[in-house]
């Protein structure tokens, strides 16, 4: 792996990608996971790498149902597997759900792969290699493990597929799924969509554990009968709004403080001449106007009362 | 190459998708340029994968640019190389500026690779090649062409990383760039930013160049004095608001056409007796007031009023 400085901005979101792409080399996670990972990067930045109220939210009552449910199954699929699988291991034990690998591109070494990776993470069982094509999906999509996600009432996807979620709901199955999209058909379909970064929901739900373990199952269900998902996508989309229009206001800001913007050293160095100086002068007040005019016009086009294209 | 239906709703997205993967196939483009592609089709998803005004707006501009330009070069990397190819060749010949290929992640093999594609689609000369470390970057990054990007007054990077395009504007060049994300550092850092797709941009720039093409220099000039690019970002990041909201009313909408999402025939199947009747019209009058109740909370969220977390 690169190595990345602790310090960089970036840190988390680049550290997964680095675990990706690893994932690749070890044979886990496929090209199409690589996409995969940059939409989610992408959704992720939007909604600010933070995990939401509305996400915790999801998270706590995903952890109630994993609780509640008799047959519980975590699918791991190979981006999943690569980014957290320690995590999903925990999770798993701590909650009694069963861990089934269940992919979308399909390969026998793959899967194998994947399992001697839980395996090496202190996975017990894993589920995967047995499986049958249930689902009513096409071949290799419809495979699953009878005594796993075809039998489950709870099944907990990271990372699923739009038409395979909508298959396990359409059994009458209750699904938990992580998409940082919370536009997605998963995100729609799902009865819980944690709007949230892998890497974040996974450590958070194992923290909450403890707090739920010895509840009863009448409060347990009453938290679960309470929960509404729509309002935790609606919550994560007005969110990403949200950091649009703070940026915006960064954009146009940039007038108010000028001088932060204008103070910063000549990057080409030297010392200047009285000639340079008064050049150098005109020159800021020339951009100091032209900033001005973009933030004047730029407001009205947030207001979209101004007209953009030139005649 | 997967085949993919004409008709499918996300066809072009997907075509690109493969086109990608088939590019790293070809060694052109790099493991990361997955991950990009994947943060693309995010943004623009987001920006309703449509050229916006505003984004046809800075396609003017960049044509403009190119045509006035003494030096121009297109720099190209290897998910440019691999998306269109004969594009990025086409609108070299039409503008008259150089190809170069420039990569973040440099092997002398990709470069060949790149080279190679874009002369099988017409190219004549591609710089590339015989690069210099003449950039204030590290070794790698900092290699362009002495007769190519370092020479020349304005560069054209469809995909371009952050740090570089700063160096270049740095350098007093001016910078064209393609790019769909509104926030990134290149777009914010580029003097003409192009938030669209590349295989959307192109086409439409190519289009363009006969508009501009015998116009003289002080009318191309008028055109390119006149625009703001803080404009045109603020349009795009505007447009994801304003479709992000389009999402929220469709989610919300759900109770207002509800009998469109209840009229569908039972996924079940078979014929009802009497009493199941009466247990779907319960189930159906059940699952309406919750939905009404979603709707009521949602909008109470949107408006940032509801307390979404529970006591």
């Amino acid at each position: 792996m690169t190595e990345i400085p602790k310090n960089h901005p970036r840190y988390e979101s680049l550290m997964a990608r680095e675990q990706i792409v690893a994932g690749v080399e070890k044979g886990m996670t496929s090209r199409q996971g690589l996409i995969a990972q940059g939409r989610g990067e992408a959704f992720d930045y939007l909604i600010g790498e933070n995990t939401t109220e509305g996400a915790a939210y999801a998270e706590a009552v995903a952890v109630c149902l994993l609780l509640l449910a008799e047959n519980p199954v975590i699918s791991v699929n190979g981006n999943a597997a690569a980014l957290a699988a320690a995590e999903l291991v925990m999770l798993s034990q701590l909650t009694g759900a069963k861990l089934e690998v269940n992919l979308f591109h399909r390969t026998d070494e793959r899967v194998k792969k994947i399992i001697g990776e839980l395996k090496e993470n202190g996975a017990d069982v894993v589920l995967g290699e047995n499986a049958e094509p249930l689902l009513p999906l096409e071949h290799e999509r419809a495979k699953v493990e009878r005594d796993g996600i075809f039998d489950a009432d709870v099944v907990f996807v990271p990372l699923e597929d739009g038409d395979r979620c909508q298959v396990l709901t359409d059994m009458k199955k209750l699904v938990i799924a992580i998409d940082l999209n919370p536009l997605s058909r998963t995100a729609q379909t799902a009865h819980v969509s944690i709007v949230d970064n892998l890497k974040r929901a996974l450590p958070n739900m194992i923290d909450m554990i403890p707090e739920f373990r010895n509840m009863n199952e009448e409060d347990l269900w009453e938290i679960v009968d309470a929960y509404d998902n729509n309002v935790v996508l609606m919550d994560a989309i007005e969110t990403m709004k949200e950091n649009l229009t703070a940026k915006q206001n960064e954009i146009l800001g940039i007038d108010e403080d000028s001088d932060k913007n204008d103070g910063k050293p000549d990057e080409t160095g030297g010392k200047r001449s009285g000639n340079d100086k008064r050049n150098a002068e005109r020159e800021e007040a020339r951009r100091n106007a032209r900033i001005q005019r973009n933030a004047e016009t730029a407001r009205k086009v947030m207001m979209r009362g101004g007209d953009l294209m030139m005649e």
